[in-house]
């Protein structure tokens, strides 16, 4: 079982199209989209105010790592071009609403929250690269363990854009040793989606004084032989625009991601 | 003999460091900057007012083909990330000027046209793709030829971003038919350089009437056997923005670009 809904079981959230998956979340189903739509790119959300949108499209576009823009909205409507018909207030599971930086509502129908002249950035979230190595053979641990990935601020600035600057933030997944190449080269092929890791095998060199202690996430998991590979992880905006108090902003709620029309193969290169 | 100061040998412009021919260019030197500094990434420059950055940026996050942002100045700063201590008003060898869509100005020097408030974008360009496809042993007719690629307007939209809206431009090179998948292999490889073809062997569908007549540049250079291959074109920006009259732009003469200190390789992909 792995919805708040008596009677869904992971067989039904795998068959349902993204359409049908989106009008559950929009009838009021609070839940974690993991598993859901196999195939269809899932998306973190975050919405500013069209004042904020060009600090927001620059940062990305100087941190394309950590924030790899799949779609934006045109200010004041809240249709992403990845999913024709979809409304950006409603469709996803749940939302959290900023202010100044301080988490100041959890919801799942963000309406009322959505203001109106507000841009949506929709941003390749690590769920299309952890199905990749999932089927080339590599292990994704927190995955078998039913946690969430565990992620870390870092000693590494981010490209300032505008009034925004900090850390970037960083996932980690613990890999056997003798398939950090594989890796490497899966994660290589969605430049959209993450892309190839940032870091390999080193906490320390990051900043990161203790494994153990992740800032978001759950504790890591790792057997005897792994090696920590860290890639760039799309909290960081999130993360960035809460520590400089912008003074508005929409996400979605942690695991709970939008789900677009299209296929997660469109992003993968040869 | 590829340079207008007398003296100089297609040795010597190979040979130098790209601040090394930044210098030449602030110097006064006027001249096409195909072969200079091979290795160093060359990019197309265009630079508006503040108040249409927006637009400008969220155009080519929309329209990532055509238009492979690699570097925005903040507002006001002439100073790429790409090339730290160089001046984009001074060290290209050629500028054109364009106000409300018209060229009103073509100058080696752009400081008096430099409006304080200007963000510069530089866009990725094919002179990347096409050393690695010389490389590959992929003929490239235009450079045998000494003319400049043909590039033509298609019936392919641009997808809109705010005021900006038209038609996609496409390079063209044709290739033997038993190469043209060793080129979009090659291709490939450079998302950030207008990567794959969009298009492969029918100039009918893209609404091109004649291939003989370009839009821009010069004649095609077709052999026997050959296949007319199709790239996004980094002229698709200015020509949207010439066409819906922004106000003010700078932008580099043709052929004449902006010599970054990054290495070509950055931009490979494995």
């Amino acid at each position: 079982m792995n919805s708040a809904v008596p009677g869904t079981t992971h067989d039904d959230i795998a068959a349902l199209t993204p359409a049908r998956a989106r009008e559950r979340f929009r009838a009021g189903e609070r839940v974690a989209t993991s598993g859901w739509c196999p195939g269809f790119t899932q998306a973190n959300l975050i919405a500013v105010p069209q004042q904020y949108a060009y600090d927001v499209l620059l940062f990305t576009q100087r941190n394309p790592k950590a924030c790899p823009v799949i779609d934006v909205t045109d200010a004041g409507s809240v249709e992403p071009g990845i999913a024709p018909g979809a409304d950006l207030r409603t469709d996803l599971p749940g939302y959290r609403v900023y202010e100044e930086g301080r988490l100041v509502a959890e919801t799942g129908d963000a309406r009322e929250h959505w203001r109106e002249d507000m841009v949506a950035f929709l941003i390749g979230c690590s769920f299309t690269f952890e199905r990749a190595l999932l089927e080339s053979g590599v292990p994704v641990r927190h995955l078998t363990a039913g946690t969430n990935v565990p992620m870390y601020r870092t000693n590494r600035a981010c490209r300032p854009a505008g009034r925004l600057h900090g850390p970037m933030v960083v996932s980690m997944r613990a890999v056997p040793a003798d398939q950090v190449a594989a890796a490497v080269q899966v994660t290589s092929r969605f430049p959209s989606m993450h892309g190839a890791p940032v870091h390999v095998g080193d906490p320390a060199a990051l900043g990161i004084e203790d494994l153990a202690w992740p800032d978001y996430g759950d504790a890591p998991v790792l057997a005897d032989g792994d090696v920590p590979v860290f890639w760039a992880c799309g909290v960081t905006p999130q993360a960035v625009i809460a520590a400089v108090g912008i003074p508005y902003a929409v996400s979605h709620a942690p695991g709970q991601m939008f789900i677009s029309d299209v296929p997660e193969a469109t992003w993968a290169l040869a």
